[in-house]
């Protein structure tokens, strides 16, 4: 199904017509998603965005998993596309129900669903529908895997800040086991040629991590050094077992970022953050709202990305 | 109010302009909105459907039982017309805070509501929420009741395949005594002269059901032999009291839909199955994925359907 | 950020361009928005809205309290002036999954966010988030502090019915202590020059009420007599303590509004209620379908004040 598309559409994967993840992808398929993705927030600026694009389009976001910021940017990057947005959570007692992921996913297809944007507490799902259905499907976080569009909104705040997304130092500190947001961040950040550097406790930065291209470290004060950007990650208490859970105090003292450890990074690092925070956890409350912050321009920036996506996936075959 | 409504328009109810259920259709009121439903089917497969017809038009999806997969096909039915569509989940807690369904509804109309699709426990709650709104209601489900959109759907789906929707032989399989879908199917293919079985064990198949004029069986051997199409039926569980509810792998050993029970039936015997699917209990898994499987193209046919009875209820009054 | 803008627009709020409440408005400032909604209930009925008015705009229903109907009516306005409209329902758990009120605001803010509607338990929400975002912040409720669309969707109502909002006697009764409506209509009729009593048992009206410069009663029947407008509010009990709580059947014979009290009023006085009613409890259910009640226009109104409030925060600048 792939062969009549683009380079541009085969960026997405190895299908050519999903985004699954950023894993192996070449650093000539990311800029132009990220120049789309800067077009589109100068639009979103400006509240005119090409309405007709999507026009009859349909946009499915199929959530097993709670997250209403990314389900809300998703679905204001279809509207502002033009596309009819449907959202679906899929609560526990619906999976009891007895129908299977693959048929809830087969149901949808049938509807002439266009773009399937799937969110999934186990990591693979969002792969195991794409086999099956004609939809594109987008993968908005699954498990521990990835979550590409995160990456690439990061990646397009970094660059207009620091006017290149290669080069540079950037560290990813704290549940990085956890964090899908992390795996996708090291995939591209290594893509580009950046010196990625994860940062965090031994029970929540696994050495195996070094495989993947990136420095390992234990300490904040070791890992912050010199960096350009400082990626704060989320503390998932919520996912750990037992006796990997931290105190928050404790958590704060070792591994929080505050003043002190924030300017043994370069002079005007970046401060980013995926959302939602903990304030006074693993980020400070006035470095999340300090100058060097550009926690909000994430948050705007994922609106962009996310209509640039949907924008390739539906225009792939085309461009 | 139906008085100055074009036969179209009286198909649906006594009252003209409501769809509360198929009991005492004629055939001459069903062959149209099968037609319109096939229009429509072609439209989402070219993503062109005609958005102004329900431009300024609210419907509203008051879903008194979950249904994601029935609200999903009436939102999208509802958008691809260029209708604005509401969705309300009333949950139990809401219900308690107080307000009558009365008021519910005299509420949505009160709003400028064209159109209220309503899901409810109760049999005859749409009916009854008929009598006291200006907006056209459509029953999306009531109690043991009707559930006509289905049946509807069902009978294109039928019609596509075999280029006709009488004189068959139809065997509607599992748990009858509970099923909406049933009693939809009932009334719409005995009123187009198709020869009608009921096929399961006596708890699930009360002996009443004859006075509908259609067959009882109790073995499964019996009532698939020579059949044009075999509804298989969801084993509602969640319905069933204590002494009903039967253990999924003995419900399956009699009354599950396998190969060698559907070769009873003509020779390429059309499964059809209104989902969500137990796998293993009421049909097995490798005939729900078969060539002879209808049941995707009945979810794609579901929203058409949708269209096509929001298109004739908000248009009755002119065609 | 109000220099530019004209009266229109600061009639709003000290800010001039939100929403919070009606305290400290002049009379000035409410006819204009009556005008338009009346305006937009005639565009209602006939179905054609001007659905350019708010295209590109976008409108985020951000509900940390459960209420269907308020919700579901801007969700319609904004739809029906062409916005994007988005539901955030935010359940308690999402709250505790860390993020603050105000990151939640910022967040949606980032996302280019024209308009956010905000019911919050806690009186005063909605100004502290309006401190923060650059999109105009309506108050949806908030606490016991106010509900202003619902005073501006009386207000309309009224002069509908009696062809004037000023030099009128109403009666406000029942749960006044708990009662956020009470407190904008309050501020609403006194700005223009009604006379208000408030009328209920000691415990749910505070005697401190008469600092807001109404009459305080504690019998319907004195309240009542020669009233203009009988205006209903519903009985919170979950919003009591111990204490508080009357039976429904003690409640109802003191301060329940039956024909006896009614004809204590003017003749034909009007009959209001915010919904949703307790039928038998604060209100006789004859009284609530009488030809004196006027419960079902209220809510058809609350969409036309809500398209004249989105219209005007949007356009403030500009007009």
């Amino acid at each position: 199904m792939a062969e009549g598309r683009s380079d541009g559409a085969r960026f997405f994967s190895p299908a050519g017509r999903h985004l699954l993840g950023l894993q192996g992808m070449h650093p000539t398929q990311i800029e132009p998603i990220l120049d789309l993705a800067e077009t589109y927030a100068l639009m979103n600026r400006s509240r005119k965005t090409p309405r007709d694009l999507l026009r009859g389009r349909t946009v499915i976001n199929l959530f097993f998993e709670d997250s209403t910021r990314t389900r809300t940017s998703f679905e204001l990057a279809g509207k502002r596309l033009g596309a009819d947005v449907i959202n679906m959570s899929v609560a526990q007692s619906s999976v009891n129900k007895g129908e299977t992921l693959l048929d809830t996913a087969a149901t949808l297809n049938a509807m002439r669903t266009d773009i399937l944007v799937v969110r999934h507490a186990q990591s693979g799902a969002p792969a195991l529908l794409a086999k099956k259905v004609e939809a594109a499907v987008v993968n908005a976080g699954d498990g521990t895997h990835e979550h590409p569009t995160q990456a690439l909104l990061d990646a397009v705040t970094i660059r207009r800040h620091l006017g290149r997304i290669s080069g540079l130092t950037v560290a990813i500190c704290g549940d990085v086991a956890h964090s899908r947001v992390a795996r996708s961040n090291i995939h591209l950040l290594t893509a580009m040629a950046n010196k990625v550097r994860v940062v965090g406790p031994p029970t929540l930065v696994p050495g195996a991590f070094s495989a993947l291209g990136v420095e390992v470290h234990y300490t904040m004060e070791e890992g912050l050094r010199d960096a350009d950007v400082v990626m704060m990650l989320r503390l998932q208490r919520e996912r750990m077992s037992g006796g990997q859970v931290p105190s928050a105090r404790e958590y704060f003292r070792f591994y929080g970022l505050d003043r002190r450890r924030l300017d043994l990074a370069k002079p005007g690092a970046l401060v980013m953050h995926p959302g939602p925070m903990n304030r006074g956890v693993e980020i400070d409350s006035q470095i999340a709202d300090s100058d060097q912050s550009v926690i909000q321009e994430q948050v705007e920036m994922g609106v962009a990305v996310r209509m640039a996506v949907l924008d390739r996936l539906v225009r792939g075959g085309v461009s």
